[in-house]
């Protein structure tokens, strides 16, 4: 097979062609006629290879959360800075067709001044209290439980559709603190390696559930909940945002689905939550894929993300949301754990 | 104790007093200071009665149906004609917060030219083959099943909202035909007669279901559908009216929900269905009631439709809906009967 | 008329009449022939007639909150206790139908060792900043804001369900701070005495909306927001309880629906949150009122809560809830106005 | 580039490779090194295409319906029939999550016998007057309107789920019956040929609603209705099938949810319809997918359908559904048009 890039291009050099593989992630960022890198490891290796890849002059992509700290964040974004090289990271929910109607509603003036965001992200697949400790469930490797993991989704939610955090104040809780450890046993006929619960109990060190309370810089209140021991909830991230002219509330779980309220309506007796299926072809992103009222699924909000950041990039411009969100979305993961262990609210840098 | 008028009015003879009671319809008909006679009889006691409380000059409210046929409804309407009576009928449904707005929208053109009217009634206390065979399920005591139940309900509310009918095509079914036989136990000690199941079956020779399309005379199109065979369905009357210019849905079980879509809201690129919670100062009946958002009843609608007779008759009007509706939704029950017996279209006189 | 009560039990003394009434409240409290004084006078009068009422024997029936301050809300309790009188607090919100079936699920076990609360009573009737300066909105009336008149029910139903609050910490903002003050015009015609709206604006010095975190005495975790900004939300009271065992969800503006999920039903693959329509026979209250899915409206809370009390007043118990309700509630009330000033976590005594 | 197949099989000859196209159907179905024919053009061209694919035995895939006709959809069944080649029809419907755990739920019996089914397919898209003649209007073209379009969809889905039609009675309409004639423009810099609307009108000849009832095999009774006037309902495939033992609902709007009533809950007091998400690993299709609750779109049936049709060609199996199931809604379709011409119940074959 030919190099992919000779069929479009002609003549540069050192291109890769479809059969090609590496597992050296080094040999990766320094390969010429590669003109990005997307980084999709587990969070602590993607400083090293984010910096390197910069370093090489290669456009990064880069997976949320940024970093497994606001340190090793700051380092990152320096580096694409120094290096001049477009980045990118991937809070793909704010591809999702409903959210970018929400966005177009709040830019417009729909809602007002923002008063309050009530924002939760419930799961509930560790309520069963035989589930073994996984990775996820250990602080060394996770670096953070439901607060990490969940809150980040609905923190970047809120600095795009309300704006900065100010300070915020929390309590957060592990319901169930030990769990069976995992041991590695090899498989010996296919020569894999899996992992099995075992009697021994180890530690949770990671939180079930942080809540916290926070003011907005614009003033507007928010209450935010990262839980997985929510039964019934498997994927439920839920938001309503209230402002002076109207309120809007979204579910992940009916992905497609915005709901929407304007006060205009109260004076014809007709007002009531609309739910608007933003599949029309006006809706954002809608246009481009099937006709109104045929559902969108949660994956193809990677395909909006990387339509916009290739069309970004192809106008010379960064993308966004970039790795200026993921430090921003990292200060508020901080600064509530400080205040997790300080018992106060605490300002967000 | 005295008589209550005379606390208010004065003078008046013959009053009725608190503690007085009468078990013989035909004397209260014919006793002097009663001036309204309500029946809430079962429907083949309604004709003999009404006649002869129109014949003695009382107002004369009925509970639905009016009669057992389409004859004695005609007989009753000229009853009250002739005698020159005030009349209604408990089509109670009609006084329903949410009805009120859905026709108030309908009225100020809201939902344009009606294109169709699809209504179902569904209930599910019939789908335990062990129920036994109550009065409810035999032809001679009851007229009909489902149909004359609970189609009777959606009809006058198609009348109400839509228009007249024009003609109609039907199916019927009774899914369990053989039930219980109910037998007279008296008890003994107390001197009551009960009924308890028995081994015996005897044959349901009523509808468990009824399903009928219609045309309008305003050329709509609907579709009706009544059964008591719909596990869930607890008192499921729900209707969805679509016109050139809207839509609404009312579900009983929602009581003082409407759901309301505005063509309008189209070019906003933010049209959804409202659920509208029709309990606002302004909307119909809701000022006479808690603050906005607190749930009316259904026993309410009774109240609400007390209300609107009385105030009729105070102003010396018939109130409505009166035995006129009740004659015109007896004619389609019998009409939808007919296209029964002949498998084909039949009109609506 | 006669005295009414001669009707029923015969020769009593110092019966009251239908059509007798006192303006002076403490010849009411005095009264012989009275058995029960049910208070529904401004929060800051009820202490003096409630203490009154018990000091003459009276059963005493008082509206929430039992008191503007924790200190009058011990004096009374105590008062009633001294004076061994019967007394109950109108918290008619655990008397509706999903309420009770709640309840029992709970008592039950079905939900298991309760995890989370999270509840909100949302309303928004201040969100027009053209609405004035009433009542409600001062202090030294109204005693406190959304807090005292929202909160104040949704703790009640945290103590009723889950059970003691241990401590919290909290938000509040008051959004819109200056209002149009309402001046006080006579009516010459009629001898009234109406307010209209000046020109002139005065303070706010209630909260606009009020948010707290919880950690209950049995270590679940809650968060409590009462809101009157919330556009579309006209009386919003949700909340959703997670359990190791299944989840339920309530709002009261589908005041006869209980969402609850189970984790029984995970097994089958058919696990998903019930809609229950909690007005089949067998239901907490239901079999008292309209057959199943006939919707029974907020006012009847009220019915079954009368009912309720009079029961346990005939079995010479004393009824639930009661004062010693309301000081609890009180206790949590001012605790989280405790931690407002403080900034930081407060216990709950 | 080298020929795909190549790369992965080694020496076959005839290989097709990807930069090769044809804009001859008649060679493509010659063509060596083609297995599988797959036919996506307007449904008059389906016949020829079909018939000469299997004539060369190539595997045939066709887009529903099958043909514009009964007699050709025939024709088509014997042909792949003679030719002994695989076949399979795209009513990808039923590769939909929710509805495979629907067919799941009433093959393991927890639906019960079933007694109705409901099943509306209703759109928008036409309730505009301004909106053109295009070929979808025009019988010659697109041999009927929403019947062959919409109803077809809930034909296949109630034989999937419920079993085969036995006979039916319908009603028709169309709403606006003239409409702006469209005309060809050539756009001279491009070459382009589009078109406008002209100010003439022409013809409506084809429904904008057709309504049927219908008695199955089985003894279940169903209504159906597709229409393209129902104001704000975008792509509403919606249907409750009541049974024995439960009910299900199902709405393409909310494409990944179920909703179930099982009787067996009611002896608990806990009945009422689960909101199903079936996106749980063990659910149909879920487990190739996200995590749970991550919601799975419209367009991913499609892939389903594939794995299912080339899982069924591996295993040297015909893929369901097939040529057989097109000619069975094929006969629906035509038996519902019958009944409109003579306005009285008709058999289907």
């Amino acid at each position: 097979m030919e190099e992919l890039k000779n069929q479009s291009n002609g003549q540069k050099k050192n291109l890769v062609s479809l059969n090609e593989y590496e597992t050296n992630w080094k040999k990766v960022v320094e390969r010429k006629g590669i003109d990005l890198i997307d980084i999709t490891t587990p969070p602590n290796a993607n400083k090293e290879i984010a910096i390197q890849a910069a370093k090489n002059g290669k456009i990064v992509f880069c997976e949320k959360p940024l970093a497994t700290s606001l340190k090793d964040a700051y380092e990152m974004l320096e580096a694409v800075e120094k290096y001049k090289v477009k980045h990118a990271i991937f809070f793909n929910y704010r591809k999702l067709l409903a959210i970018g109607l929400a966005k177009k509603l709040i830019d417009e003036g729909k809602i007002g001044e923002i008063y309050h965001m009530r924002a939760v992200y419930l799961q509930d697949w560790l309520v069963d209290p035989d589930f073994p400790l996984v990775w996820r469930l250990q602080r060394k490797i996770a670096g953070s439980g439901a607060h990490g993991d969940l809150n980040a989704h609905i923190i970047d939610m809120a600095r795009y559709l309300v704006g900065e955090f100010d300070e915020g104040i929390v309590t957060k809780k592990t319901f169930i603190k030990k769990r069976h450890v995992l041991v590695e046993k090899d498989e010996l006929e296919t020569g894999l390696v899996y992992k099995e619960k075992s009697e021994k109990k180890g530690i949770v060190d990671v939180d079930d559930t942080t809540i916290f309370l926070t003011k907005f810089k614009n003033e507007a209140l928010g209450s935010f909940e990262a839980k997985r021991f929510a039964p019934g909830r498997k994927n439920h991230q839920r938001f309503e945002i209230n402002g002076s002219k109207g309120s809007i509330v979204f579910n992940l779980e009916r992905v497609n689905e915005l709901e929407y309220y304007s006060r205009e309506d109260e004076k014809k007796g007709t007002s009531g939550f609309r739910k608007i299926i933003a599949t029309d072809p006006d809706h954002p992103y809608a246009g481009n894929w099937w006709p109104a009222g045929h559902i969108i699924g949660y994956g193809e909000s990677f395909v909006n993300m990387i339509a916009d950041i290739l069309n970004s990039i192809a106008k010379g411009d960064n993308p966004n949301p970039n790795f200026y969100d993921g430090v921003k979305c990292q200060e508020v993961i901080e600064s509530v754990e400080k205040s997790i262990k300080e018992g106060r609210w605490v300002k967000v840098k």
